[in-house]
């Protein structure tokens, strides 16, 4: 059984494979026209690079390896944006602003969901050096579009701020392996222990942490924030944040959820998920990432989202039919060559027979044949299959 | 100094990434139009199924992982073309002919040399299913074709046949391990060492193994050939085989080289290299290897080539200028945002202005940018930068 797949792991056949590639480009395109550029860093990279910055979760996800050159331990990527980073911060080194984009297969050491897949195909952008809330706006346009252009278009877009978590759990004063476990306890939305957990902690700190799962829906929920949450700069500072980009997408689906904090725990400030109609898991994460460009030697602000475009074209309709494909016989017929060579820059696909193949074309995909009727050479249905 | 890169791996910053890019889909595209389909197979298999059939030199060269949900030995794959053949061989199942092509990156634990990337960028074309020298010819001048759309056209294609080597080696009376030694020493054209070697070997196989490395040069080589091996059918069967060839790709700079045996060990007849008029080094390797679907359940005949996309795009010509890019200012304007929307038709890249960065968008490579005159919008030099 050597033909036998690791589980979580998959080929991509002619069909499913030409879908990935259409969409792929599709989307780099729209980048690129938005000033996107593409950039593509390796598969591998010394582990402290390639982990810097990410969190532990981000850790065990990646596959380990010893360099034979160095004796080091590398790892393949399991996540292309802190790569970005390093890019835009190190190399590029721009004053200005800097628009990236990628696509590129990550392997993860574990799926992470029953029937996900270990090696996502990550697509994604990210701006990097404006710390003002236009780029957050610029990179959840720029979403709602690739989703658009994908033709699964977000029924929903659920916006979050990690600022808020961070300075309501400085405020509980909870030691850093502490927060963390808050940080999971308030993803997860587990109220029960996130009572027990905020037990001993004073007021009014645990009352708002509490107050973080119940805040959520449309734009009305930042006024009720407003009002359950401590006023002190910390917080008034991300509400803002949030209610300019409620009044600034409010042609899109955004709503509001300030208990998710998705991400690889790099996130700094405003962090989403897009769902799709049908998708009950998020089709693509995002947010900002102010501080992970420090690790590489320069701090720049950053914002921006991935998605993997393996499960994004699974949601693509099939089209009702293929595309087919013309037969040519192997002729040296000069007329022969030039209708081939019309067709193909039509894009059409013609494929050359073979000799002793009859009757197996039709599996190759082809529907049409070339024959010469008199001095012309025609394109007729395919015979004899 | 986290940002630095193991040896022999790199990035690709955004104007490489960009020929990259271009060259991935214009070969994609002539494959297609071809008839060969996209397949991608994954990053990683299971170690056994990377390896079947392939030799020793390429288990070397594959990164070893442990799989955490079977426990099991996995490899990332070093080489694709065993991975299209297990597709062909098991999961396409035809009975006919099969073309496909693929482009995605492969790891190596070592360079293969001094100068060579770890992390290849391997595109190539595969035809399985026809025995016939028609399918070596496809495959050669497909190859031709695609070195001529990457502005690198072949200034030789050295053609070799791994078939003369074994009914040689079979007739020597060698034993595996030392068929294998035999094999280097061929490849590397070390005659006093084969001397060595073959001192005790009958003749004729003797003086017709010493024979091959002197046997390369035009056509003219295959004459003396025939004269200088022994008459059978095992070696007169290769020796038509590449008259044929010689007769059908008359037009396209080929040699023969029959000592040159190269590949990954896993070839069994008609083998090839593409050098470009400015590569020591070959472009393109390829050849014949009908022996390797065996491994996964079904022998079928196999040809093909691939190549490293990174080399092919390294010897591109640089466009004089890049594109530029126009700047467009923030602004909600319904006149601006049809002017955009009609440039990025026009395959313009236009990107929109984030407020505090004057005088750094030069750098972002624009050069235009839209201002308003009077009720229209027009396209005019960037200023103050």
């Amino acid at each position: 059984m050597r033909w036998v797949l690791p589980d979580h792991i998959q080929d991509a056949l002619p069909s499913d494979a030409h879908r990935l590639e259409s969409l792929r480009r599709r989307l780099l395109d729209a980048f690129r026209l938005r000033g996107y550029q593409l950039v593509m860093p390796p598969l591998l990279e010394y582990l402290d690079s390639l982990t810097t910055g990410a969190g532990k979760d981000l850790e065990l996800r990646t596959f380990k390896l010893v360099d034979q050159l160095s004796g080091r331990s590398m790892g393949v990527r399991a996540d292309m944006t802190p790569q970005v980073t390093r890019i835009d911060a190190h190399l590029l080194n721009r004053r200005g602003v800097s628009r990236l984009c990628y696509c590129g297969s990550v392997l993860h050491t574990l799926p992470s969901t029953l029937t996900g897949t270990r090696e996502p195909l990550q697509l994604g952008a990210e701006l990097y050096g404006h710390a003002g809330i236009e780029a957050d706006v610029e990179i959840l346009r720029l979403l709602a579009e690739v989703l658009r252009l994908a033709e699964v278009p977000a029924s929903r877009i659920d916006i979050g701020h990690v600022g808020l978590f961070h300075a309501l759990a400085a405020r509980a004063g909870l030691v850093p392996g502490r927060e963390e476990e808050l940080f999971d306890l308030l993803q997860a939305k587990d109220v029960p222990e996130l009572r027990r957990m905020l037990a001993d902690v004073s007021e009014p700190a645990r009352s708002a942490l509490l107050a973080l799962p119940e805040l959520y829906g449309g734009p009305e929920v930042l006024a009720e924030a407003a009002a359950r949450l401590p006023q002190d700069a910390e917080i008034a500072g991300p509400l803002a944040e949030l209610r300019q980009l409620a009044d600034a997408l409010g042609d899109l689906p955004v709503s509001f959820d300030l208990a998710d904090l998705r991400g690889y725990h790099y996130h700094s400030g405003v962090v989403f998920a897009a769902y799709g109609a049908e998708s009950p898991a998020a089709l693509a994460l995002g947010g900002r990432y102010d501080r992970v460009g420090q690790a590489f030697g320069r701090a720049r602000p950053a914002t921006g989202f991935s998605l993997d475009l393996r499960e994004l074209a699974w949601h693509l309709p099939i089209p009702a039919a293929p595309a087919g494909a013309v037969l040519a016989p192997p002729d040296d017929d000069a007329g022969l060559a030039s209708e081939v060579s019309a067709l193909r820059a039509r894009g059409e696909i013609v494929m050359v027979a073979l000799p002793g193949h009859e009757g197996t074309w039709n599996e190759a995909g082809c529907d049409r044949q070339l024959v010469k009727r008199g001095d012309r050479w025609a394109v007729v249905p395919l015979q004899g299959e």
